[in-house]
């Protein structure tokens, strides 16, 4: 039973049942009659308000991530989830596929949900539809915390990483094994750590007195099939790179692929260095080099901030940055041969 | 604002407002109007009613998973949450952690929510609770789809995969290679795939003339960690295994980190076969042989099944079953030299 139906029932539009419930604008005392009358033949008003109360009472956060099938990103949410299920919070989940349309209609869906609060990784630093909605979601009283990508010209709360930091020492890896010919495939150059991860490469090449070569920073997003195609065309350059960083864990699966099934060996024909690590690889003891940390425990710390400034009834974000740990795990894949 | 605040503001118990809202049981006139002063100064009833409208507007879909960090069913998820997003539906994510009194738990907050439908891999197909539970809901008009596990004694629709078979030719391709002494680690024994998979264990060696040995059947959880200590068992057997099939991919994950601390090489000192790829070892070559299916896929053909139910508004099952493609991939790991 919606709005139309109860329309349907009184026999009047739905814009009029709408200014009944709320109270709003003129309408007949006979039509008014009506439609309260059918609200009430419907047992909704009772009902709507009963599970409205309830639903009240067993919160649901918004969660809203730009690629679950990325473990990093699995592994976010069951930290949130963990953390959530010990306040009986329920997750409402919403994937954006790193679309920004997708990501705003994600946001406008979560807005006709009735939220707590809001945990969201942002595709993009610089989008100004998203960040506006944002920050109208704090002021209506929904708190909002960012995992892992910040938003430009805002002061919204979150839990980092130090991605400049992290990917200079990735590249300083490579470069302590004596390359001088590397290359990078970046993130979405819009999202956050795919701008810092970018110039944290940049910074490191500088500081060791390495010029930067154009055509050894290609653009990639954070995908396999487009970190495939990347790869293949760096590796078809008349001066191809003998090292690459890779700007995260499916970039690194993208470049792997593309190094398998041309028989190029890891650590012995070519190098690379990746952020984030990939679970299953590390098990199997692979070389893969990686920036490692714990996504799950990233996840769980984004809502415990969340709790935090629900428990405070204090919506409005103050700007609070957490930045989780990370190391620089060598497995052998920075060396050459 | 919830029955809390509205109580305290009227000066009276959670119980008063709750009867004045559902017009049920007795309450003194002035009591009454004293509630209703509360809720109407709260603005609360207008609003709650809208609310309640938009959001049936925009529905929300239940999705409870026994391990979201699985691959398994984060491809799951985002298969579903790619179905769901073309009809514009929410996803309420539930991760029951494989323990059933969370499962119960999360059933309880799935039915507090305004869901449309849900879609469920209950982690055990004997549980009374959870069956009861589900049919309830159906019940109540919201139609429930089983992803990958069934439940006993009940006609829930689903989408599965054929374990018996499947298990019995990953087997039968260790048998095929020489094996005799072939162990299994199981699944939790109450779940279906998990006593379908062992089921098509037996039945493989029974065909093939090889005895069953106890010693050899050893029960896992899905999951790393209990994997890995029972390939440890298996093979600090007096006469241990040749071969071990491991009954899903965290099952395989636990084989492969026990063999890798050990120095252990698949397809050299010792043979395995999974139920359920790993996509990046997949991605590196590796030579892991496991039954393959398309868990995006599954999870697609789920929520496709769920809005079918939903579009003909038919919320009760009729045991419609749908299985899944898969294929045994030899990659190495089912030889031994």
């Amino acid at each position: 039973m919606n709005i139309r139906d109860i329309a349907r029932k009184a026999g009047v539009s739905s814009a009029t049942v709408s200014r009944v419930i709320n109270e709003s604008g003129y309408v007949k005392e006979e039509t008014k009659q009506k439609v309260l009358a059918a609200i009430e033949e419907a047992e909704f008003v009772p009902n709507a308000i009963a599970r409205s109360l309830s639903i009240r009472d067993s919160s649901s956060i918004g969660v809203i991530v730009p690629d679950i099938a990325n473990e990093f990103f699995s592994g976010i949410i069951s930290g949130i989830g963990e953390r959530a299920a010990n306040n009986q919070y329920n997750i409402v989940l919403f994937d954006t596929g790193e679309l920004p349309e997708r990501e705003h209609q994600c946001l406008m869906m979560a807005e006709s949900q009735r939220l707590s609060g809001l945990l969201i990784t942002p595709i993009s630093e610089l989008d100004e539809v998203t960040r506006d909605k944002l920050i109208q979601f704090e002021n209506k009283g929904i708190p909002v915390v960012l995992v892992d990508r910040n938003i430009r010209n805002s002061i919204l709360d979150g839990v980092f990483v130090e991605n400049h930091e992290a990917a200079y020492k990735a590249v300083e890896a490579l470069i302590q094994n004596g390359h001088k010919k590397i290359a990078v495939i970046t993130g979405p150059n819009t999202s956050m750590p795919g701008k810092d991860r970018l110039n944290g490469y940049k910074s490191a090449l500088r500081d060791h007195g390495i010029g930067l070569r154009e055509d050894y920073i290609v653009s990639g997003d954070f995908k396999i099939m487009k970190a495939y195609e990347r790869t293949k065309e760096l590796l078809e350059l008349p001066d191809p790179p003998t090292a690459i960083f890779a700007s995260n864990n499916q970039t690194s699966l993208g470049v792997l692929k593309y190094l398998t099934e041309h028989k190029l060996k890891i650590g012995r024909d070519i190098s690379i260095v990746g952020f984030d690590q990939i679970e299953s690889l590390k098990i199997i003891d692979y070389s893969l080099s990686t920036i490692d940390r714990d996504a799950r425990n990233q996840g769980y710390l984004a809502m415990e901030m969340l709790i935090d400034k629900l428990t405070r009834k204090e919506s409005k974000s103050s700007g609070r940055k957490i930045f989780v740990p990370y190391q620089m795990e060598l497995r052998g894949s920075e060396k050459i041969k």
